[in-house]
């Protein structure tokens, strides 16, 4: 049994700001991201959530983010947002990007951000779920290393690269939200059975002659299965196209690691689309999701993508979350190295 | 062996255009339709092209769509052009569409066209295509009257709901097109094996109660299988979402069937968002593109979505397309009666 210990959100975000300033991030790259941090925890997202904490502070120290970066904003068209990251975290570029996004998404109709020079976004639909609770339609999208090949070859080319859609709902929370990854398994999960020793099962990568293999090891080394085949590849290019092509970020074939601490800034990038439903559907949008989410929620058994993270993040705001204790033990190290330095 | 005889692509277009017209459909609404027949033909998308001609006569003539209708268009925002088909033919409503949104597009960076009270608008990448041809980047989303199941569920509430994403090229060609729907296979396949009394493979299709069969009736009474599982209900949900919700359209779960004469006129809707790279990238577009498409096509086997249409579009050009001579023998058949009234 893993160990916890029962935190508030508020403790998660001011833990995790105090340690990512200890590590050298100004306070004003510090807090989105201790924010986000809280909320990923909320959501019961742990892998995204405190245990990034310390691999953040990491990458701060070792120069793959640049905790001081000031993220650059323009806006070239009235639809059009650019914020330049500066090899910063996402988060702030993000937050910066947002407050121009969403006036100009009720004024246009549509507007996009556009996010260059970026880093790890963590978890992609904690970002749209934000555009949601601004009453907008949110769509994402952000790049990642490549790890899958195109149908057909064995060489990656794009990363798992996820999209997101939150759609707004009734009472601030979205109606609806998808945040899902191009392949049929995340990447850590491939990385926590080659640590672990234990054999993955078919379909979740592939050797590096694009053959199934049940080898972590072999995989990691080859490349990761994408979900339904070559449509899964279609969904990591359409991912491609706008967080990277679209953006001028780079490349997952030429991004260095999220992982470890070689390489640089991978300075890949994320894209959003904000929508205003009251400007496309004369009206309707809110009885359609209604009507639909209703034919999902009333059959037995059946999920409605953002369900579950809604369910424990109402549960979490009333009783704090349980933490892996060797996390907080990690985190707490920082905080104490920083004090005596 | 098929029976076929060669058409020029012109030629094609002129049969699709008269049969429409003698079926009572209006030039207005005819040409789009005909032009778009060449061209998927030229694709090499048989099943798409002239083959649908007869049932779209059908449906005129049944009244599922409106060959007299007039598209009506309104701006609501600078970004955002909306379009009532009227129970019209898709085709016409796009081409009405794409006028106002490309203009808007290079001057706002983005744009989104929404179309409500639709009809199938046949292959998806045709539309978005246009888009790439026009220099920017096209998003399209069309929903379907529901055959996919929620993940968990077996009652059918999406239909298999495709996106298409295309990306300009250099030369008026896309980079780069995709063109997927979110089911494992297309729900005529598992109408054409019914059709022969032929077993579907085990992943095509479900029972009534969510279960894998290989019974191609019984999966027409279930649900069709989404691809890679709950991420491909992911991907319909997506869809859905854009081009019913956003839109005011019908959603699958209560659109009349696209196949057949009942139900009346099916409403459902499409939507297109069109992005100038120029604004968003920082010129940077092309070279991304480039360098992604290049990876790809320099592996020994690899598949870049949108080839295989564009050398078969190049070839139709000089060559013509062999087309069915049972399809045409119905379309002049149709042309026969309508100089006999």
């Amino acid at each position: 049994m893993t160990e916890t210990r029962t935190l508030s959100l508020a403790e998660i975000e001011d833990l995790s700001f105090r340690a990512l300033v200890a590590a050298g991030t100004s306070e004003e790259n510090a807090r989105p991201l201790a924010v986000a941090t809280a909320a990923t925890e909320a959501d019961g997202v742990a892998s995204h959530g405190l245990a990034y904490i310390p691999i953040y502070c990491e990458h701060v120290q070792c120069g793959k983010v640049d905790g001081q970066a000031k993220p650059a904003l323009e806006t070239p068209r009235p639809g059009v947002v650019r914020v330049d990251a500066a090899t910063g975290f996402a988060h702030s570029a993000i937050d910066l990007g947002f407050d121009t996004l969403i006036p100009a998404a009720r004024e246009q109709g549509i507007a996009a951000l556009a996010i260059t020079n970026s880093y790890n976004c963590g978890v992609l639909g904690y970002h749209t779920y934000r555009l949601a609770q601004a009453g907008l339609v949110g769509l994402g999208f952000t790049n990642a290393p490549a790890s899958i090949a195109p149908s057909g070859g064995s060489k990656p080319v794009i990363g798992t690269n996820p999209f997101s859609i939150a759609a707004p709902g009734a009472d601030g929370q979205p109606a609806l939200l998808i945040d899902q990854s191009a392949s049929t398994i995340a990447k850590s999960e491939v990385m926590k059975h080659a640590r672990e020793g234990k054999a993955i099962p078919v379909g979740w990568a592939l050797d590096s002659d694009g053959n199934p293999t049940t080898d972590p090891n072999v995989g990691l080394k080859g490349s990761m299965a994408p979900s339904g085949g070559y449509k899964g590849v279609g969904v990591a290019l359409l991912t491609e196209i706008m967080a990277a092509a679209l953006t001028g970020a780079t490349l997952g074939l030429h991004a260095s690691p999220f992982s470890g601490t070689v390489g640089g800034p991978p300075k890949t990038g994320q894209f959003f689309i904000a929508i205003d439903p009251a400007s496309t559907s004369n009206g309707l949008f809110s009885t359609g999701m209604a009507d639909l989410v209703e034919a999902i929620r009333v059959q037995e058994g059946a999920h409605l993508p953002g369900d579950g993270r809604l369910s424990k993040r109402l549960k979490a705001h009333q009783e704090g979350v349980a933490v892996n204790s060797a996390t907080l033990a990690k985190i707490e190290g920082i905080l104490a190295n920083a004090n005596q330095a």
